[in-house]
């Protein structure tokens, strides 16, 4: 660890231009709600007219759900040191039944608040923790059974929107509207999404809004199979590898791809410290796995880990604001020889520890033993669970084996004593598992945990691409998102073999947004379809700019097509260096339409009268207008 | 065009080591059959001993299917000029039903011939051509339907079982045979694929062995959704760029990386011989879509298209051995106007100029009333039909359609009529389709066609991520292959935005080669799980060199471990940088096992005893020997 923190993200531009530049072709706008504090931000891409004989015709703007934060808007100014604005103080505050710490519940905070090392490392602003007052629950699950529609409830409701009611006639002018009828397996989404839907999904349990009342910063976001499926990235350094710097830099870019909540997953020193840093600038849910951290404490030997130590991570970490925490509570003691058989043992490393910790103790897991107390801690700081699968399988041989399906099962346990409590619950699933096997895991974890939202890594499909498992997990995380999956966690191309960079992030983000978007597809989300509509079109009209822009990745998008076409008047070509000016398909095609239309479509009718087709094909048209226009 | 390919192409290091080089850790081994000229190519990769307190235990190596040809034999002396040798020429003549002919049947053959660029451009060792002598049938087809079990046959059931009944016992030995049953959408897989197996496959129409007489060099290779499923890499340059040495190069580098046949969709100058160089190269089959070529030939005007110049394109492709076609005759003219009101209308080149053509003349399209005469010209030849697809969906909005239906039922139609003249067929299919419409596409083919191969592209599962296009694809070719597609083409990343260069090639197969192999899983292959299996031992082992060289792009693998770890001590290393050394999961496991056998089992079947868990979970155990040794 070479430069301070503090010096290094000082520099205004330490972050890059291209970590935080505005998306090309597009704007921040703010959508209000029934307060003026609630203005929920989203990224409105702007269209290039279509050229016609008629005059050109105007194409409407398309808004898509943003999760990049005030880092991609211009009005903001960034200050890594000073931490992101606290949007939802107010809220939390108001609600009365919070209370301000004068210090930090936790024996470790204290003693690094103390270090020497701190002034260097530690990030310069801290909040004040806050924590439930005596005998108050904060969580959004409490609140929505009581019936309360939370101002988080409401901002999640006009997010998962994105403006379709508001726009929904430019959209049908413009044709964009059109959708193939989805295909749920028991989702049930609804053309629109009521603050009361959110209120209710979160009561049922079947969604959940990760919002610690300790990161006033978030911009609240909800998962739940009844909404669109979100993608984590994971970010973190260890003992190995990378600074604070990097990781807060890792945060900003992995957001600006698409990532709905991040998970800091740090094993290295300073793991109190990168979290802090990250927390404060981070518009998105944290989620972290806090034995990794207890075990940093004992110094790796999970043998010495106790409830105490655990006990006061989380209270560190929960005050701190991280809003989900992974507890492998599941690992149960005589589920451990269960795995004895496999190719793959255990591979995850919050399971490991945990049987580690089982078997030099021939004692059940404390996670499982201390559950009710780890609820109350939750419930004070609404810390939301995810139930964590210590036992998923790391390998294909692995897969759907005794060993997941019953610490699957002790999940389902768990939640049901987690809602008692009002205590949100996801639950951890998949790994490596091949395609006929997935559908059992999503239909498994519905019934066994009563719908509670499945969190899953990937499934990788095949345990034979290391370099490639973006990849090889895509393809189950798409599978599984369809099913049911309300939160995909990304998987990287460096996998099994090493940490990931920046490029690496953002090839790991791309392949997952891919795929829940191809899940929202299939499920027949409501909004999805409109944004391939609005490519399609721009693609088969040509408007170069209109199709990069409205991609996941603009930027690769147009260097790509630079490669080979790099002028700028081929921006506005009609071919691609793909077939080249003679050849292509889509330039034929608007020659075969103008061709019929002037011609009129007699001849076409003519043709089909004529018997030359034995089958009756139902000639579909729209009187007069035959060939669309442009 | 600057150098002269013979120029280019002379120098023995013109393609270069990353092109050629050995795979790492492998050798080139061959199995012969029946007769001594029959001997079959197959990758062996070794692996190195796992160290155990009883001494190392050996790991067998494992064979797996190799599509690189010669090129990656350290014994074959690469020499572009002279092309492959004639693996079936002694095949070919012994059946006695072809002959050579004096001079090329196509009049622009032999135009060709006769340019002056010839001398500088053509291929210098040129095959005499041959063509059924009169009567005469010589497709595989053909064959397989009078009982004929051709060496071909024979070549292709020993490639699908990669020695796995040879080896089953030390695969036992090391446990890689375990997997999980498949689920084959009526898929019938056998044990073991027999020549006899082969033949009746092949006379049933449900697979095609690709491969014209006058391409000897091709190793013979099985299209049917009964084997392994199989990956085409579309090449060719276009008017706007690439050169004929670099296609050649692009060949081989794309059989490097898996393809099963390659497309040479090439439609700039010197078509002609740009494909004799190609096709005198490469061990797998070459398809085309000759219309790309008849369409230069008339200086892109596809109104003044005839039969009489199509015709003499096939003649002139099938006698330099072309192994399948493309010939867009489902684009019937009443199916034309169904496209008008999609969003992105014809989006094949060859459906698009074929639509042209019908309504510039209000005609029939010509290869539809002309099919037979087509027939009788594969049949002489052994060309594949691969039914062109000219009406598939360019955009999610068009998936599905009445366009593209009708179309796939025609080309059932056709598949009857050719099978009349027992000439061999494969469909094409999708494009653009989201998850919920996959199944269906499968589905009608099987219905419509009569289990005739099926040979998509992607589908593509959404269409906003330009730049992405092998990963949104990737996920639909994965579940079509599950489904029951024999053959997938690839995508690339340059996909709607350029033209791929080498790594794009690379990304596009290998996203495609993990599609289709766990489509291979999914279904249920024999031959599958093994693979995963060993890679995912070798994982857990950390037996680094093994996993890089089990997977499917060792390079990469290698490349991205050594980023954070370059030193080769590390390659021994139990941990990497994921996790640094204290934190391995799997390192963990490892000790979790020792520890458990040092103190027996006892304890945890004491634990169990107790009754700490409620639920009676089964436990599955070899009576001593709970945890595996090593």
């Amino acid at each position: 660890m070479s430069a301070s923190p503090r010096d290094e993200l000082r520099d205004p531009t330490r972050l890059g231009d291209a970590v935080t530049r505005p998306y090309p072709g597009s704007q921040k706008i703010h959508v209000s709600g029934s307060r003026p504090d609630l203005r929920v931000a989203m990224r409105e891409i702007r269209q290039t007219p279509t050229p016609s004989v008629d005059g050109p015709r105007v194409n409407p703007p398309v808004v898509v759900y943003d999760t990049s934060g005030p880092y991609t808007d211009p009005a903001h100014r960034v200050d890594l040191l000073a931490g992101l604005p606290g949007l939802r103080s107010r809220w939390i505050e108001e609600r009365g039944d919070v209370a301000p710490l004068d210090e930090r519940s936790s024996t470790f905070a204290r003693q690094r608040a103390r270090h020497p090392e701190a002034d260097a490392l530690a990030f310069p602003a801290l909040r004040r923790p806050h924590r439930a007052t005596a005998g108050a629950n904060v969580t959004q699950m409490h609140y929505a059974r009581r019936g309360i529609i939370t101002p988080e409830m409401e901002y999640v409701a006009l997010r998962e929107n994105a403006e379709l009611e508001a726009r929904r006639e430019a959209y049908a002018a413009a044709g964009l509207l059109a959708r193939h009828p989805g295909q749920g397996f028991g989702a049930r989404l609804p053309a629109i999404v009521t603050p009361e839907f959110v209120r209710a999904e979160v009561a049922a349990g079947r969604a959940i809004i990760p919002s610690n009342i300790n990161h006033p910063e978030l911009e609240p976001m909800i998962i739940g199979r009844n909404f669109r499926v979100k993608v984590n990235a994971n970010i973190g350094n260890s003992a190995v590898t990378s600074s604070i710097a990097e990781e807060v830099e890792k945060l900003v870019w992995a957001i600006r791809w698409g990532a709905d909540t991040v998970m800091d997953l740090s094993t290295g020193k300073h793991i109190h410290e990168t979290r802090e840093w990250i927390i404060r600038n981070s518009p998105v849910p944290i989620g972290t796995v806090p034995i990794y951290q207890a075990l940093e404490k004992v110094e790796g030997r999970a043998e010495e880990l106790s409830w105490e130590l655990f006990r006061d991570t989380l209270v560190e970490q929960a005050e701190q604001g991280v809003d989900y925490f992974t507890i492998h509570a599941g690992v149960r003691l005589p589920f451990i020889p269960l795995t004895a058989q496999r190719v793959t043992g255990i591979v995850s490393r919050g399971g490991s520890i945990m049987a580690k910790w089982c078997l030099a103790h021939h004692e059940e897991n404390f996670l499982y033993t201390r559950f009710d107390e780890i609820c109350e801690i939750m419930a004070a700081y609404d810390v939301a669970f995810s139930l964590g699968d210590g036992l998923r399988p790391g390998s294909i041989a692995d897969a759907n084996d005794e060993a997941q399906f019953a610490e699957l099962e002790t999940l389902g346990e768990l939640t049901a004593k987690a809602w008692e409590r009002d205590v949100q619950v996801m639950i951890e699933g998949p790994g490596h598992v091949p395609m006929q096997l997935i559908r059992e895991n999503m239909d498994k974890e519905l019934a066994a945990c009563m719908e509670a939202p499945f969190y899953t890594l990937g499934p990788l499909t095949t345990d034979i691409a290391p370099g490639y498992d973006h990849i090889t997990s895509a393809i189950g995380a798409a599978q599984i998102g369809w099913y049911g999956t309300a939160m995909l966690c990304y998987v990287t191309p460096k996998e099994h073999l090493g940490l990931p960079d920046r490029e690496d992030v953002r090839e790991g983000m791309i392949a997952y947004r891919i795929a829940a978007h191809a899940a929202d597809l299939a499920k027949g989300h409501p909004g999805a379809q409109l944004r391939d509509n609005a490519l399609s079109q721009a693609r088969f009209e040509f408007r170069w700019e209109d199709q990069f822009n409205l991609g996941l990745d603009p930027e690769r998008a147009r260097e790509y097509h630079d490669q080979t076409l790099p002028k700028e008047a081929h921006k506005l070509a009609h071919f691609c260096s793909m077939c080249g000016p003679q050849f292509c398909s889509m330039k034929i095609t608007q020659e075969v339409r103008e061709y019929a239309a002037s011609r009129g479509h007699e001849d076409v009718a003519e043709a089909r009268r004529s018997g030359m087709a034995e089958k009756a094909v139902e000639f579909r048209r729209d009187p007069g207008r035959v060939y669309r226009p442009g």
